[in-house]
């Protein structure tokens, strides 16, 4: 299949919507179960009433795979068009880590609901994966994943991935455990099919797995499965039990969420960078955020004030204000995403905290050295005033070197304090540099003007 | 194997450099060959002149698989070690796609060098990958793939795999081509091992594949796996032939790099995030940005110019110049942000441009009204100056919906024109928003000023 184009799309779902109108159950399933989960994700969206027939002409087992693609908002919207019973069969065909995700967006009420209709088994697997803290290796990790014993021979596992197969999120690895349920070793597929079928695992498996632990960080885990290119992880816990594994796809979905993290922090825009959340929504997440550092800025006009002599025997040096304060708001924020992306990464931990700090002020002060000298020979050339090029260009240099060191080093105060990280965006770095800058500037020259 | 803590590890790369020294090669072997290639990579990294030892204890064949987890930098000042049949026999040992990645990074003449030593096989698979432009499905997919025929049996097909599969990047998905080696369909190890094993492939498989061409964008590639939650994705060439497949692994590698680039550009730090470039490296890649901003913020002095007699007349509407222009930053950074990861997660397309322009606009309208509201109260409160502060309130409203539009457009246009993303930075955006502030806030005030 390859990719519909944007036409092609227009007319397929048409099709579909017009079978359902006519309530042609045999054309609707045969269009639509044609197509890729995702897709028939994508496909269901765009219809409007039909819906309610979607769920007649589809088992509660086919459907559960259109609900496990759609986003958790959508889960919500679409759950309570659905009656009970119908509900808790979908609830029952998905994965313990997918229903887990979906419950973690309802209220306690309705969670107690849906777990009571589900069945036993499957409820309490949720309920263990609930009872993770969030974005944990335990709170994304599946439960459906195989196990098998050392002394097994490759046959008898063959033989078990037939009955067990179909019901397990990943069979490629195969997970080792001892009598305890103690993680012992690994063997993948590819060690199965290349060994002779008589042979036990123990002859074929390794026995240096990497496990990450039920409360390791998910971006942790996500580092470790990128690092090792693996498909999977397996989760022990306290006594070095496997409890469950973690896949590569959800390494991708962990990647993919901490990157919007990451950009949402540096620009002061957490939660809002979907552009599917509405105006007012994405107004009322930024809004307290803006003036917040709107009454921070306010602080500024203080500290004009403060100079007001100063600013009055020399009114030039008002017009440089904004560009001091803007190079130094520059140079925060490359450090910044420099400091931000480094704990993303886990390179900080590679590298060193000071090295990288002193990396970055080195930087600053270099940045610094060169922007200082080519606007102290700009300003002499246009304004023929040798003393304002001097103030301005001696003041970028402090500014920039300070501003690199803030840059770095408030992410990573906020990381290792454990504090809000919506601090260590780039609008609040920005407003810090602001002041600082506008200090620099006027005791530069305030000391400067005084002792000629 | 569990993860090693720091002291473990030093001393851990203690022993290993100890067996080195003394020249015990079963030692080090015995220590060094029970670690992770990924985990081998990064302690060969902290030895220095016991390297040379190394290259003589491992066979190129085990070296490989250490010099494939090395970043291409180390790559390149790790090749300069090998003598050059060694080296030869490294590069037979890797994977097409690997080699190529390296290659890619060197100078022509290196890269003719090393393609003539390798085997002709070898050579002719990356010369191929080589020949794909950068950042495409052909530049990052890999030869060593697995295809069957349709009419094959199972049990045919898994005696194939005990042949081929140890040398195969990756066995978990087979793709099934005609006899023009055109794609045709797909069947997972699991369909296999689920299935009798005297029926045939035509069997089991299924005929909708999603594929992509050799020529899409790889971040595109990244995305189609992630909605599908495959392992792998079919590479196609024109004419619908099977030329290569792209791994999750590299999906995973992928979406990391396309993240640390946004993050780049929004910060105007491009290409030096990373914090092991050096302090100078990282210096000339930004200075160059933050200079050239430097002299487009002389025009912000300029601007300032322009409204001297405004300015003279009421001086206290200097203090609030560096609150109107940081707000005005502020909220431009912030739609950035959603512009610049709607487009890296192709949601821009999914949501419209339209639809997705007039959201950030009403954002930023909101979030200036509800600010000026605000800012206009306290000053008058503050300075008790009802006119100052509707100037400023008044500025701030129009300069903040300005500002979002700016924020989000400017991303998008250069997308559109496959201009240098470097000018949709953060910093540029906020530049270009200081300008447009002060252009704002003295045009309101000059005709509030002289309309009273």
């Amino acid at each position: 299949m390859e990719k519909l184009n944007e036409q092609a799309r227009e007319e397929f779902v048409g099709l579909i919507a017009e079978s359902l109108q006519q309530e042609r159950m045999e054309t609707f399933r045969e269009l639509f179960l044609d197509l890729h989960p995702a897709d028939q994700a994508e496909v269901f969206l765009e219809l409007d009433e039909e819906r309610a027939v979607v769920y007649e002409f589809l088992s509660p087992e086919e459907f559960a795979e259109v609900f496990d693609s759609f986003e958790p908002e959508v889960q919500k919207e679409v759950a309570l068009q659905l009656n009970d019973q119908y509900a808790a069969e979908v609830y029952n065909n998905m994965y313990a880590d997918d229903v887990a995700d979906f419950l973690g967006e309802l209220e306690p009420r309705q969670m107690t609901h849906i777990l009571q209709a589900m069945d036993q088994e499957g409820a309490n697997d949720v309920r263990e994966l609930l009872a993770y803290e969030d974005k944990t290796a335990g709170a994304i990790m599946t439960k459906e994943f195989v196990s098998i014993k050392a002394a097994d021979t490759i046959e008898a596992v063959i033989e078990h991935l037939r009955r067990e197969g179909p019901d397990a999120e990943m069979i490629y690895y195969l997970y080792v455990v001892d009598a305890q349920d103690k993680l012992a070793g690994v063997a993948s597929i590819r060690d199965l099919i290349v060994a002779d079928s008589d042979r036990t695992v123990a002859e074929v498996m390794s026995s240096r797995v990497v496990s990450v632990h039920v409360e390791d960080d998910q971006e942790e885990v996500a580092q470790l499965i990128q690092k090792y290119d693996f498909l999977a992880t397996p989760v022990i816990d306290n006594e070095g039990r496997l409890v469950g594994i973690v896949t590569v796809d959800d390494a991708l979905d962990v990647l993919a969420e901490e990157a919007s993290e990451d950009i949402g922090e540096i620009s002061g825009s957490r939660g809002s960078t979907d552009v599917s959340v509405n105006a007012f929504k994405a107004a009322r997440l930024r809004a307290p955020w803006i003036i917040l550092l709107m009454f921070l800025g306010l602080f500024t006009a203080q500290v004009i004030g403060w100079f007001e002599s100063t600013l009055e025997s020399v009114v030039l040096l008002a017009a440089f204000i904004p560009m001091i304060m803007g190079s130094a708001g520059n140079t925060g924020t490359q450090s910044l995403a420099v400091s931000v992306r480094a704990l993303a990464t886990g390179n900080i931990e590679r590298k060193g905290l000071w090295r990288t700090i002193s990396r970055e002020f080195s930087t600053g002060i270099m940045i610094g050295v060169a922007s200082g000298i080519v606007i102290t020979i700009l300003l002499y050339l246009f304004y023929g005033e040798p003393l304002i090029g001097v103030i301005v260009g001696f003041s970028i240099m402090i500014s920039l070197g300070v501003a690199s060191v803030i840059g770095t080093l408030v992410p990573l105060v906020i990381n290792k304090l454990k504090l809000d990280p919506a601090i260590a965006s780039g609008p609040f770095i920005t407003t810090l540099t602001d002041i600082i800058s506008l200090l620099i500037y006027f005791t530069v020259a305030s000391s400067l003007i005084q002792s000629i």
